[in-house]
């Protein structure tokens, strides 16, 4: 496939240009924020690179649309897709961001960080044991590039990783992967479980009742997306300590409302979509592999099935 | 060496005793807590086994001191000891221990915890992007079985991890180990400094204004023995921004003292001596495999060099 018109398309455009102009592809570029792009653009152009995009664009008119996040759902979910534009997706270091991030909030956890913090705003000696990594038990959902990342993370400090696919099929740095049908027997034993997965058909509204009700005082975290999660089932998880705390990095609606419940549950904590967050270096990086592969007929790691929306 | 009689002298001795009786060692033991122990038991005893007593007992009556921790400065800082006494200290997993307690930290603030749960508090969507450990690099006192476990955890993820010894001979999982004595022009490039050594004549109030003055809003762990720490000179670096934060876990008095200006500072966290915590399983399975050894002649690796205090 010949690239030589690039549409980029994100608020962070001009550093997306800053970067991008020092690797002298020698190709057309347009730098635009979404307010700003119009059909005319998108019909100049052979590739368009975006981020979350809100406007339906036509895309049938470009040969290559690239994903700047590691998420597709803007482009595919609950739409139609032209087969033959290719589309791919950021993936690069997600996966090691996405793993530091759990990890960070699973130290605090067995560290006891709240716990001290107490202590010490109280003037109190009050010793408990940290326990250890390898004494834990973690169901990751999604064994794919992230997934597994975070897998070999965790499993690194002898963290027991159990994984739950589509598919079911056993993977590296996965104690065993359970297809998603028949996970839930095995639910009571983690300590905690990590949501990975893309927003699909499948995937929509799947952390509901079914599958809290079966834990005993987990921890929850979610980096895949919010509508993975039905947020009334966790809220009730809470209060009846199927869940002992929930880490939440996504949300149905972001920027999160200011009148949800979530913001003030003391034992949920919120960060702002930010555990895979792509840098415009890494953005660049991702993108100039990817033409380099495209334009190569090389096969792409990243490209995504339209039929299973990842 | 034989050894028949052991006395053990331990807040948690009966913990000790039921762990130990399990073993099925066939030796005739004493388990005391240290205000019901006297001379007589250390008459009667070829070993005596203790945490951090407080008490000065004769050990010349023994074969063999074996330290239920991993520090020995209760048994010789500023004491004499019979170099005709073996003396032996439980090291087991506190490399480990200590690496998930750093790790933690660093964690915490590169991920920005304390911004993001202010924000949540605040109902304010605020992203920040965390930072990566590959980016961070990080200054460890101590390159023993301790300091070094530490760095091989912090390494594999691509922190870039530095040593300060006081030979400066190089070893595995740090770039680079400097001696104590010209570690000093490199301070400024850290991001982090942890204390991981043993209190001896050579590090007592080593962090001082000639260590923190050179550092560049760095964070600071100790983790080794709170006399290695002068206090006044880390709340001047905190005042002074040469430290953007602290975490100690180990205080020259312990408990600390209710009147200290540590409990309220807001950029210090305490801990109450929980980074290297000994339980009863791991103290038992170390004394064990030392017992072993011990009987059998065979080298010793957690054997107390005397002329270096550790």
């Amino acid at each position: 496939m010949n690239i030589h018109k690039i549409l980029v398309v994100s608020p962070m455009h001009k550093e997306i240009q800053t970067v991008l102009e020092e690797k002298g592809l020698g190709k057309a570029f347009r730098y635009l924020p979404e307010e700003e792009t119009g059909s005319a653009d998108l019909e100049w152009a052979d590739a368009f690179l975006a981020f979350n995009t809100k406007n339906d664009y036509d895309y049938s008119k470009v040969k290559w649309v690239h994903s700047l996040g590691a998420g597709v759902d803007r482009f595919l979910f609950q739409k139609d897709w032209d087969e033959d534009v290719l589309l791919t997706r950021t993936i690069c270091s997600f996966g090691q961001r996405i793993g530091e991030y759990c990890l960070s909030y699973i130290l605090k956890d067995i560290q006891y960080h709240n716990e001290f913090q107490s202590f010490q705003a109280a003037q109190k000696w009050q010793p408990m044991t940290p326990a250890m990594l390898r004494e834990q038990k973690v169901l990751i959902y999604g064994t794919g590039e992230i997934g597994q990342k975070a897998a070999e993370i965790l499993s690194s400090f002898d963290v027991k990783v159990y994984g739950v696919s589509l598919s079911g099929r056993q993977k590296d740095f996965f104690e065993e992967v359970f297809p998603v049908e028949n996970h839930f027997s095995r639910l009571n034993e983690m300590d905690y479980l990590i949501n990975t997965l893309p927003l699909t058909k499948k995937t929509e509204g799947l952390f509901d009742a079914s599958i809290f009700e079966k834990l005993d005082a987990a921890g929850f975290i979610n980096v895949g997306r919010g509508a993975s999660l039905k947020e009334s089932a966790l809220l009730d998880a809470l209060k009846n300590n199927h869940l002992r705390f929930a880490v939440l990095d996504v949300f149905s609606e972001e920027p999160l409302s200011k009148d949800s419940p979530l913001w003030e549950h003391p034992r949920i904590s919120l960060t702002p979509h930010i555990s895979a967050v792509t840098t415009a270096e890494e953005a660049v990086d991702c993108f100039v592999e990817t033409l380099k592969n495209v334009e190569q007929e090389k096969p792409l790691k990243n490209k995504v099935d339209i039929s299973k929306g990842f």
